[in-house]
């Protein structure tokens, strides 16, 4: 595959790339902090990148056709910009305002800037979702456009970059390629393998890749492999680029402590340096950007409902994970787009309903659930997909409720991660109707959805006509002037119904409540039914008591006077054993629950 | 290295391992759940290394110069315990009790039991744990002990694995054995790479292994490839066994949808038919075990305090991140076993203070942060040392406070997360005394612990003589009559004691309290305080509201009647800009406090 690359292409290829390391240095120097170094040793992968190899649109950068570029290495942002700037997109006087608080230029690229898909920034997650983008591109669109990512040598010690890269070499995605910008040198000390760029081939070729090792400031040699990336089929390939670190900057070229550093009173000298090398005579305008080929199919991903509603009979004994199974299987007889993904459990969480459906529509993506997290934010991120992943969105198998397997298996701080994601939604279903509409809510909901359903069968609780909504709980049990109310979720909503008919032989009148979201969760019933109740409110999950559902309704209610929450929760490392000899055990069954009732009604 | 296995031995090893089979099959459908089919693969290793291969004591299994073994898919569980059962260290027959609420047999391995040493399950962790065991063991004790790491095929996609692969590769850790179970299938379906052994082979030797590939049911080859493990040095040995799932169970052997089941009804004739094919004459009693070389020092890892106390001027600027590797570099002074690692932030975090005391107890660990946490607990879990790390245990570049890197760069769920973990402790210390001591505690204190340090300067406002211990917060400023209190931690404090000053101008007298630890959190004080300023409570961090500080408060003052907590917390996807800026425009600087008491004191 010799492509000649002219003589003129390359001299302006060359001035680019000089071009986005003065911008870079200019803008980290306007905002004093930043990384300019880290951006000089890319800049002829992006000069190439994007004023050669990529086809996209500037009137609009998330066109569906358009070739996808991913800067794993977020700190690497005032070049992603500035080529952007260079492109066209915007003015480059606009590069000055990085990092200020009214830019959206911030300091690690976010979606919030039409030309980014996904936030980087943390290291290690760009290929992941490079993968999704790539999938989705060859398997779901079959469309012709590529999917580019771009790797730093420090972060490629992240485990996750090895899952991303063995889903690639399995899947074969000849229409991904991966550039890792080998520029030897790490934050605090040189990376482990430095310039050893055979190590690195071995590597990616172990890992199913077909790998180019390239001078990675040599022009003319980024764009044969460019080119060879793009006629190898039936693998990925992974462009190992040998760069330097502070490429250009007299003195500070691969030298140690320039990492994350503008070059403050260094720049006018740098950038006077870089200038004297530029070739006169070629143009100083907006370069030539290829046109995509406009063969992406337009899909729809907002009409997500269920092919036909719940049905279950009351009473009906039902593991909220083998509803999601069904509610997923329904979905995709619905909407095409809908997809599920999951790391080897697809036969105990039920994401395998959906192959009955669809066998495409399902994507194995083994025991690496990083990997499985990015590939579902890629396959969803430009709406082109509606992705529903087990182990990290889709919950099974939470608390102690799962028995024998032991502690390790019973995620029990699973609730307190979700709901400190900003924006994030948490449901908790806790029948088989309740948990069909979870999974039909999260389809339509923004942001990442966690549905934690349960293993042990659960008595359907709710008419199959019962509607659902984010924020919206249920009172499912009260009498005429209850002592308190008791809110449970999942399986303790049911040890919270037992131990309400259990205290009615003591007199003692319990409501009980679903929340069913705990994020968010539902303020004013909860704050209605504290104060009809006597303001005692008694929580109990199967959760660790941190960050769950007690904190979730103590702080809800923890603005109103004259109500007190009991939080009932697993409060040491669980065991292994049966699942309703668990409950009560951990102090979170109908006994227990019956007890710190009485206890509570008493203060 | 051929080295000769005589026959008899062979024979025994084999006998063993069908017994270990046998054994396993037996605790399984005792309990009616469990893995038989995944310890039947393993079961050659297991002989030939428990009754070959490793030395160690029954009498001590946790002795300090005892060989490691690490059980990575902790699943198979059953066979570990039927090794040291049939070696002597408890009676076969209390293999039944497996998965009982009263045995600590359960489903996965818990260093309940002593002859655990790390608890294992969650996939893809054990070979990190070797890894800290095997550096310590090179590096810090410099005695003969082998560390022996055993992983299944399924989880060797974790990211992780590859991290831990990378770890010991670069360091050399000859010391180091990583066998392969590779039993071709998954829970779900095959691996991806089912049987390729020649993909494993290239992909172990790319990271550094010597590798060897062997019939992982031939006992011979075992043995052969064990000893040319313990004589390769320079490098790690990965032994790649090629063994089958279920392997000499007649129908079930290399079949699917055989994981994690019981053999229920099969079970005796299976038995049967193992115990047909096993030699006669060979002894059926306890086997040989090899003496461990007893030459790992006696160490003390109980006597852990600052070689001088904190000595700083009041008021002085000084970040926490910085007096924790001031204290850091003190603790290292006074005892020999205090280490420290870091995944290249160590000029950032102040890690690299240590290496000032002693370079060789600093481990990098380059960006792979899941294996450096596995590192850690490996070196300290058999109490040979006292390990600091860095982006997990001591976080610093907490919270929107970093400024312009923007979001992805502000940890601003850590405090959710550690909390959640069951035993953990979160220090916040506010200031460089605080830090200091909180950083003594840590090395003195069971269970995970948690420093959250901050990136900004801030105000010493303790003396250096100040007391400090974990769950005992300090009232840093009241009045007679105070109208609320107001709850800070790290820089937020800080600010609320600025707002504390402004609401004096208007009249408002508000009492400043630092809980010091987050878990556990200052109880009492909390409830005496909250009393005496009128039930009403005000808290403030830099971290999104679930999980944090402002839960952890209104959690434990919940079961009090006429107590409101008010909780400020960044309430949205923060961005890039100055610290002070962000501060006030996520409503947590000290005009928002103040703005929000007055509020709650009009309530």
């Amino acid at each position: 595959m010799a492509v000649t690359v002219d003589d003129k292409t390359v001299a302006e290829l060359r001035n680019l790339a000089d071009r986005l390391r003065i911008d870079s240095i200019r803008a980290t120097n306007a905002s004093k902090s930043g990384h300019p170094t880290s951006c000089a040793s890319m800049a002829e992968i992006m000069s190439c990148l994007f004023f050669r190899v990529m086809k996209y649109k500037l009137s609009e950068p998330r066109d569906k056709s358009s070739d996808r570029f991913i800067l794993s290495k977020g700190h690497a942002a005032p070049i992603l910009y500035s080529a952007w700037a260079e492109a066209g997109l915007f003015p480059v006087e606009d590069l000055m305002n990085l990092r200020k608080l009214d830019s959206d230029l911030e300091g690690h690229p976010t979606p919030r800037l039409n030309f980014v898909d996904v936030a980087t920034g943390s290291l290690g997650q760009g290929l992941s979702v490079a993968c999704g983008m790539a999938y989705v591109g060859k398997h779901f669109d079959k469309a012709s456009y590529r999917t580019y990512c771009l790797i730093g040598d420090g972060e490629s010690a992240e485990g996750s970059i090895w899952e991303a890269l063995h889903f690639a070499g399995h899947y074969r995605l000849d229409n991904l390629c991966a550039i890792f910008d080998i520029n030897r040198l790490g934050q605090s000390e040189p990376t482990s393998l430095q310039h050893n760029m055979e190590v690195y081939r071995k590597r990616l070729e172990a890992f199913g890749f077909h790998a180019i090792v390239v001078d990675g400031h040599d022009v003319e040699e980024l764009c044969k492999a460019f080119d060879e990336a793009s006629s190898t089929l039936g693998k990925p390939t992974a462009i190992l680029a040998k760069t330097y670190k502070g490429y250009k900057f007299p003195t500070i070229s691969d030298e140690l402590d320039w990492h994350g550093k503008p070059l403050g009173a260094k720049a006018d000298e740098v950038i006077q340096a870089i200038e004297q090398q530029m070739q006169p005579g070629t143009s100083t305008g907006v370069p030539h950007i290829a046109e995509p080929v406009n063969d992406a199919p337009e899909v729809n991903i907002d009409d997500v409902r269920l092919s036909a509603p719940p049905a279950y009979k009351m009473g009906e004994m039902v593991a909220t994970r083998l509803a999601y199974g069904t509610a997923l299987a329904k979905l995709a007889e619905h909407n095409p787009r809908v997809i599920a993904l999951d790391g080897d459990t697809k036969n105990s969480t039920y994401s395998d309903k959906i192959k009955k459906v669809s066998a495409e529509r399902y994507i194995e993506c083994f025991i690496a659930e990083q990997n499985l997290v990015g590939v579902a934010i890629g396959a969803g991120c430009r709406g082109r997909t509606i992705p529903y992943t087990n182990i990290t969105c889709v919950g099974s198998h939470a608390g102690v409720s799962i028995g024998e397997d032991g502690p390790s298996q019973m995620a029990l701080e699973d609730l307190a991660m979700f709901r400190a994601i900003p924006g994030s939604t948490v449901f908790y279903p806790s029948d088989a109707v309740s948990c069909e509409r979870a999974a039909e809510l999260a389809g339509k909901t923004k942001g990442i959805c966690f549905i934690r359903t349960s293993r042990p069968n659960t008595a359907v609780i709710y008419e199959n006509e019962q509607a659902f909504s984010a924020g919206k709980g249920h009172v499912v049990r009260n009498h005429d002037e209850d002592d308190l109310v008791i809110v449970g979720a999942g399986v303790t909503l049911h040890e919270a119904l037992k131990a309400s008919d259990m205290l009615m032989e003591s007199g003692i009148k319990a409501a009980v409540i679903d929340p069913f979201t705990i994020k968010p969760i539902d303020h004013d019933l909860l704050v209605k039914e504290a104060t009809r109740c006597n303001g005692r409110v008694l929580t109990v999950e199967d959760h660790y008591p941190e960050g769950g559902l007690g904190e979730a309704v103590a702080s809800t209610l923890a603005e109103q006077r004259n109500v007190i929450v009991k939080i009932l929760a697993v409060r040491e490392v669980p065991r292994s054993g049966p699942p309703e000899v668990l409950l009560e055990h951990f102090g979170i069954g109908a006994k227990a629950i019956a007890e710190a009732a009485k206890k509570l009604v008493a203060l």
